[in-house]
């Protein structure tokens, strides 16, 4: 079975680097991955707060967050 | 042709976690990865910062610096 990866970001240009090479770095084989820009989807801010998420560009593996470089806080996000 | 990928990392549980986890996430036929420990390897410093990286864990993907979370600053490890 694959596992969970949710990619978050807002759209920034460290977001936008960083989804492009880690994104399509990870194992398809071994990944389901979801990519969020909590700018345009707001109502996942719930969830990515939840899974520990603080700075984007962020991503969550099997529930693990990891920060990656920095683009913005979520706290900035979160009008 | 595989492409390059050096993980960085200092021994810390913070960088182990993300050897972990981020090392077995990549894509095995994308990448070949090497794991260096710096704390061991300090020969290996100049690679490092060479590469753009300032902290660790830290994962060189194609030349590009991703800094992922925060363990130790690199410049704690240049004795």
């Amino acid at each position: 079975m694959k596992s969970k990866a949710v990619f978050y970001h807002a759209g920034c240009p460290v977001c936008v680097s960083a989804e492009q090479q880690f994104v399509t770095a990870l194992d398809p084989k071994q990944f389901d991955v979801e990519v969020v820009h909590l700018g345009t989807q707001p109502d996942r801010l719930g969830d990515a707060k939840r899974a520990g998420v603080v700075s984007v560009p962020a991503l969550v593996l099997d529930g693990a967050p990891f920060h990656i470089n920095f683009g913005a806080k979520l706290s900035d996000l979160d009008a």
